[in-house]
């Protein structure tokens, strides 16, 4: 299989990842990059990007990144917890999020995710760590 | 300041919790009820309910509540870390929220969120812990 | 295999648990309880007890509850995250440990645990993720 | 007041950090090294080191350096959070922790503490947040 580019995987992004808006820059089994424009309806109500931004960026990265790196042995990845820790507000601009892999195990691969904002300082820092299993079918999953 | 009812606060939640569709079902100091019905919007790659969901709901839940509590005596509340743990994916109907308040300190309060599907099974589980600090005018929040 | 009492467990309890004194008061697989006393040699700079007594604590009853309700499918158990949140410090007496399982997966068990002191407050929460993996030689752990 | 030395603060390490052996190579507050020698005494009931040592080596680290760079100002510091994965177990040499700090607020330091083991392969890693409160008597912490 040719793993697809962040590019083309940004294409296809759909459902939630669509929705607040993730922007896939670059991804590979040991690292990934990406990041969000602040808008208004991703705030929560005092007007700060919504914690639960941070945390679907790091959940969809990590994820991600992890699924197309297992699936050439046929196996799949999910979520298995995901915790995030809140440093310093972002009101406007981009999110930037830096992902790298902490661990890759067999059956469980460990990332920490970076947020910073444009001025490159850290705002929340996610540590995600991903369940891999045999895929039912053996087939590897598409980029949809 | 009397407090808005949960019917209130859904009528003028904004933002993110507009954008993926909190709906509060009840609040108070010990303890909050809500939901979110699932939707493909919410969904991840895979076709089941995205974390990020999960843990925005825990945020503005555990926030919500505290800062209401908290406005009496002129402070503000913040989320400072969310730990969610996914335990059984959910792909439709609602996903319903229960927040329990575990730590009623000075600074920070900690929450439990249990997430269950329609049948009631426990499908994820937050630990939310919130930070409270004096607010900078004195003044007690707007349920906007 | 007959199951081993908590009596019998704490009997044959060795290594770290017997360091700083895990006494287990009684365990199934979906509750168990145990407490350590206090003591100086338990205690952090400040005069506190250690946060590290607290995850040592959660991680032996979740592992060892888990690890005997697997054994007889010929599985282990094996830590894979402590969470732990230190609410109020404890300074005397004897720290009171009630673990209550959330979730029984077929590859990981998550376990909340609450500790309190004498007076029955809440001074710590752990949540441990456990992970259940087929035995390599198939037999069921000893009691050792 | 002159701020100790690594070797000073271990010459005067009482209580749990003394009875688990924790030996600090450096510290700073930005960064801080420290070592435990793996014996019987530290091991769960399966022959690998207790993740409760992890825990709580992170939690002296972070708690101690974060303590004497806060000093300063009249604050003092005290363990909020300890979140550690397990990724790799240890049954013999030494445990070496590489504590490195993330965030530096007003109200809470966060900190990432690397667990590797004699062939510097990554072992476990902790996510610590410590809570930086005034002091009550406005007194620097003594070394003890």
């Amino acid at each position: 299989m040719a793993t697809p580019s962040a590019e083309q995987i940004n294409g296809v992004l759909r459902g939630f990842d669509a929705l607040y808006g993730l922007e896939l820059l670059e991804y590979g089994d040991g690292e990934a990059r990406g990041q969000v424009t602040v808008r208004d309806e991703l705030k929560q109500q005092a007007g700060l990007l919504h914690g639960g931004v941070y945390a679907a960026i790091a959940e969809s990265m990590a994820s991600l990144a992890t699924a197309f790196a297992v699936a050439a042995e046929g196996s799949t990845a999910m979520g298995l917890s995901n915790s995030t820790s809140f440093l310093r507000p972002i009101t406007e601009g981009v999110v930037h999020a830096h992902a790298t892999r902490l661990h890759r195990g067999r059956t469980t691969w460990v990332w920490d995710v970076r947020f910073s904002d444009d001025a490159d300082r850290t705002c929340a820092v996610t540590r995600m760590t991903i369940a891999v299993r045999p895929r039912a079918d053996g087939q590897p999953p598409r980029a949809r």
